[in-house]
């Protein structure tokens, strides 16, 4: 990444203390290596980001969309713009959105994307802030953005000047659209979105009203005419961009779009902001009306930072290098950008499933909820900074049952999209109910939760496979490729969670029979290869298994992304009883420490993430864990586009690299226990939530003796010596500190 | 065509005396043989007509819309059956709407016309009423309509029956729809119009509401799916039709629709109205609620045919055969397709060339002016049976020009079209005038006419070539093809019609100066040929003429589809002065007979429509135009579907049949003498508008000694012995009788 220092000054000066935050965080981390994060500006949680997109229509780009399964609108390795998209995810797997395209080009109007992309030279990101310039036309482009709304600042040379809103292209592979020339400094429209990962289902539009600063001389709407045949082909426009000049209808079709042209003169600037809603066309208006500043982009932008900083100052670190600074508070700021927020300013929403409207009750609506990766750490990540939000989140959750009588898996804006598997909201729920989040419909949540774990056939929804799990405590293998072993193990978890849900709520009975059917992860082990492999129907284990099946994402017998080798340990839950079947804590650690050892770990997807904190579970191995974890820190995380080792999965990664780098870590969700080791950085003061924990702060303070000292020596709380390893929650929730001594 | 008696009976005896006109009325007349007109059910003038659209999606069909130049909805020859159209065009040369298509189903959903579509059977159409059974799915579908409305109802077998609403599939090139499931009665939506003749620059959406008998058990809308490319071809619909049931919001896409599902008994009836405006959805709803008869399908039926039954007992005809009988009300049954409505129930209409919404003022808002056909004959018909609809047609013109500052020429749903040439809104205009019909802004008519008479310059949108007219009096031949001698004959008469508007509003010098201008079609005769041949930019003729070139619509160097022969007459405004270039009565006489002995004149396009009359301006030589206008009728107009010459062109070859076989024929609009020539029928009686009209009736009695007597012996008009082989419009409008003697 490159900095404008004039920008650094600026917030620097202009924005007093607030600058300390957002300078150590660059939005180019994970942009490539597949991190799928790009550097769009966006506040936290905003709806609405502004992202340059770059991956389609020249060949000049090194990743193309349409060659490859492709989940980004942008990447590093890319250099031909042809726009700025204003809803987008990030850090995800699958494509989707990427739509509401503006494109500011000059002279002739050209609206396909393969003749008006430009070469982008120049780029700088900051949060809710990034530019770029366009080597084609010399022009700069600037954006940045409110929760709602994007703010897009292009300075033009002197001569004619387009600003293009194209619906046609999208990172979605949905379609449709459409658009109306309100007048000639106003559009509306809406654009087919929802075919995340390729699948059909969770179709859904998204409205937006774009506004113009200057009035176009120009205007007019395009389509992409389908190809004609016979004497039809005497058309013009056949199978070409058709231009509508002066169309002020709604225009619809599968590519189309609208251009507004200006007289410009040199470096005159105009501005675009576009407000977006789910709801409506008439709510994008009253968000955009809300939300805007007027085109007063420096204020915009400002006012971004300032939120920024916000949210990244709940946690202070002093000490470590620059870049570890970086990689620490870019990885929170990648935690702040999904779920976000579905609700418009008037609190309204397209329900879960439906496309009923509903409203927030004083609380925020979230969505992108991609909880088979969230619900391992992101989730008690948020619990302990951000408790409102973690709250809402959990509200959200159980609204969506409430809405489609099941509680979401990966939900996308108010559709499953029935991807990955298990039915982790669960262990969401329980770990920030017994994190002291508990104003929230207990009783819902927990119907919902038995519904998911108790419905039998194949209509339970989160649990299609239900039946067998039930009656033999697994899911057999009936077909090479179908996950049923990490079916199972993540049944196994949301079951245990939802024992220690029911034991919190006095739900005995429930309790016992939901840990017992936990325990059954058991059935799977098997005594020849002391690990985890996956069972047929018929009680026998799979023939011809080879552990190690799996690697980079190739499809594995029984294991969805992954090993025998990264699964056999996801058991957090029950570790004591793994270690059992391992023949004892000696087997136990030596072939764990031989997963780290013969580079069978896969620090980039999550089954495995919590493995090097197993160790901490043996006293006098938890050196082990400080070794690995440490090891991981510098080996996979950097100040640099291929900064994190692989898909972010909305934030699990970088929820992976807080906490690691702060010394802790929530090894089992819903066990509200960290598993601790060698912080990072000298101290780190975690800025407690008055409204929802007792203490006002939490210090991890680390003394080395050394510069490179790695193992710790011993450890204070409160100034109590520490014997364990492990720290609850609600021991930082009550505020105070922990000291720990490093030896080399 | 077959008729259903049962039908017929109730038509005669559950209506009476109604009966005698719609029974003469074929709607098949002109469905193949490339007249273009369609058998579907519509009332006079309405908006909507439900028509059978057979010329898309399989191979048994003759004609294809994608294969050949194509424009209508409708072929005789074809049989496979994919939908119902609900705003059609009758009887024009160019391909647009045939959108809004309803299909009745049964069994699994499919939306691809190349599957759904059905082999029909049993076809029956009278006015106002259509019917065919389904082969594929022994369905019966029947269709009605109102003017703003059409009504269809469905027999289905016991099953799963379904009823598609086809927004992908259409006439028109032009695409893109939106659509929204209301309930689970009623679906709204858009289709984009507007490509006639292949051209860009005149597209409209039209909007609709469906609303359906009986709730629908399952319904949903579909989009065809881009074909997508590598991994992104995972997706289960790449390339395909997508289905999205339950989706609740609006659609949008190049190709959607919408899919009612209803488990049905034995010959269930369901039933679907749609209401249609151009102006928008509400309007669309209230034009429905308004004219609906609530799904009484026989009343909708029976009100149509009383309508139709009025407008055609304007003329009564007695004698003839039944074939003559129907050849003559079909003729006139399809004067009354267009111009049709475009005002709202509401008066609400789109502007001319603009998206503006306007308000009739207690008169209809006319549009589908096909000028340079209609401006021949049709306009002085309707002004002498239907001069109210005649006085909004002129109302509703004067209204475009001031709506887009120019008159039309070929207007299609408020856009110019800019198909065919000259500047025939102005005879159009001043014909109705000097017949009486002046209740319009006489000088904003007069103003926009002197405008594109003497605007200079290439922005002169109805004459672009009106400076060499202008300074030379005549339009060179620039390029092969381009049409320009046909484009200065057109001049020469709108100017002649001026020159009489002119001396009408007492305007003596502009009178003289268009008069003047109107005579100089002298440029183009030449003296070798003895005929108009096309003249260069330098005064030179063009070389290597071939007068005959141009037949069969090839092209002709100067002229628009005709040869010089079809052109070399078309000075009806001058028959006198061409006399004299021809070197007198013989010498013109003889020329005008060879091109019938020649067979160089064609029935089947306007220029030389009015060639047979011509004779009537020689005294002793009147019985050429008895005797070639009989053969012409007899020769190309039948009661059959090829029972028209060629293209309708909007009911001008109608226009003309039904003139030729009342014995009179308007020659030369702006000039109110008809040309008499012998009746086919025994008595014709007009009956006279009496707000009109001094008269209320005007008789033509025909006497013959044989049956084939065919050469007027004697003429008496009101008893008085008649000379002349005209009579003056104002004669007729007065009332009375003209009593003709027919000898062998």
């Amino acid at each position: 990444m490159k900095r404008l220092s004039g920008i650094l000054i600026f917030l620097f000066f202009g924005m007093n203390c607030f600058a300390q935050f957002t300078e150590y965080v660059n939005p180019f981390i994970g942009t490539t290596n597949f991190g799928t994060t790009n550097p769009g500006a966006i506040v936290p949680r905003g709806m609405v980001s502004v992202t340059p997109f770059n991956v389609s229509g020249s060949d000049i780009n090194t990743w193309d969309k349409d060659a490859r399964w492709w989940s980004t609108p942008y990447s590093w390795d890319n250099t031909y713009l042809t726009g700025f998209s204003h809803v987008n995810l990030s850090g995800v797997g699958c494509p989707d959105l990427g739509v509401i395209i503006l494109m500011p080009t000059t002279g002739e109007v050209k609206a396909d994307h393969k003749e008006y992309g430009s070469i982008m030279k120049n780029q700088v990101s900051i949060p809710g802030y990034y530019t770029t310039d366009l080597e084609k036309y010399g022009v700069k482009a600037e954006v940045s953005s409110t929760k709602r709304t994007g703010i897009s600042r292009y300075t033009f040379p002197k001569g004619k000047s387009n600003i293009l809103l194209n619906l046609g292209l999208g990172l979605t592979n949905e379609s449709g659209a459409k658009i109306k020339i309100v007048n000639n400094q106003e559009i509306e429209g809406s654009r087919m979105t929802g075919t995340f990962c390729y699948n059909d289902g969770s179709e859904r539009p998204v409205f937006f009203v774009a506004r113009f600063s200057k009035k176009a001389e120009d205007l007019g709407v395009w389509k992409k005419m389908p190809e004609m045949k016979a004497e039809s082909a005497w058309s013009d426009t056949d199978g070409q961009i058709k231009y509508y000049q002066n169309f002020t209808q709604e225009m619809y079709g599968d590519e189309i779009g609208a251009y507004f042209t200006f007289d410009t003169e040199e470096n005159e600037q105009i501005l675009v902001e576009v407000g977006v809603s789910y709801v409506s066309i008439e709510n994008a208006r009253m968000n955009l009306d809300a939300e805007s500043n007027g085109f007063d982009f420096e204020k915009t932008k400002s006012q971004a930072s300032v939120e920024w900083n916000d949210v990244l100052s709940r946690v202070k670190v002093e000490g470590g290098t620059k870049d570890q600074k970086t990689i620490f508070y870019t990885a929170l700021y990648h935690t702040q950008i999904h779920p976000n927020i579905i609700n418009d300013v008037n609190g309204q929403y397209p329900a879960m499933e439906s496309f009923e409207i509903r409203e927030t009750n004083n609380c925020d609506r979230y969505t992108v909820f991609s909880l088979w990766d969230t619900y391992r750490n992101f989730h008690p990540l948020m619990a302990l900074l951000y408790p409102q939000e973690q709250l809402d989140m959990v509200r959200s959750m159980v609204d969506m049952y409430k809405e489609s009588a099941w509680l979401p898996k990966w939900e996308l804006n108010s559709k499953e999209t029935h991807v990955m598997e298990g039915d982790p909201a669960i262990p969401v729920i329980v770990d920030s109910y017994l994190r002291g989040l508990t104003d929230f419909d207990v009783d819902a949540a927990y119907e919902a939760m038995y519904k998911s774990a108790t419905t039998e056939g194949r209509n339970n929804k989160l649990r299609p496979d239900i039946d067998h799990y039930l009656a033999e405590g697994y899911v057999p293998l009936k077909e090479e490729f179908d996950n049923s072993v990490s079916h199972a193990l993540e049944y196994y978890i949301a079951d245990w969670n939802l024992a220690q849900f029911a034991k919190a709520l006095d739900k005995k009975d429930d309790c016992k029979r939901f840990l017992g059917q936990s325990l059954r992860y058991k059935e799977y082990f098997d005594k020849e290869f002391n690990m985890i492999r996956p069972k047929l129907e018929d009680g026998s284990f799979l023939k011809n298994f080879n552990p190690q099946q799996g690697e980079n994402f190739e499809p594995s017998p029984g294991f969805h992304e992954g090993t025998a080798w990264q699964y056999t340990f996801c058991v957090p839950h029950d570790v004591k009883g793994l270690t059992k079947l391992m023949g004892g804590k000696r087997n136990f650690i030596n072939t764990l420490q031989s997963v780290f050892d013969n580079k069978l770990f896969d620090m980039a997807n999550e089954p495995d993430i919590h493995y090097p904190y197993l160790f901490n579970y043996f006293k006098g191995d938890e050196w082990r864990t400080q070794k690995e974890v440490r090891n991981l820190i510098d080996t996979y995380y950097k100040n640099a586009a291929d900064g994190i080792p692989g898909n972010d999965d909305c934030g699990t990664l970088s929820a992976w690299i807080v906490y690691s780098m702060m010394g802790i870590y929530p090894v089992c969700p819903g066990d509200t226990d960290y598993a601790i080791t060698s912080p990072v950085f000298d101290k780190i003061t975690i800025e407690l939530d008055s409204e929802f924990h007792k203490g006002r702060s939490f210090e991890i303070l680390t003394r080395r003796k050394n510069k490179d000292d790695l193992f710790i020596d011993k450890m204070m709380i409160n100034g109590k010596k520490q014997n364990s390893y492990f720290i609850n929650h609600k021991t930082i929730s009550e505020g105070g500190k922990l000291e720990i001594s490093l030896k080399k």
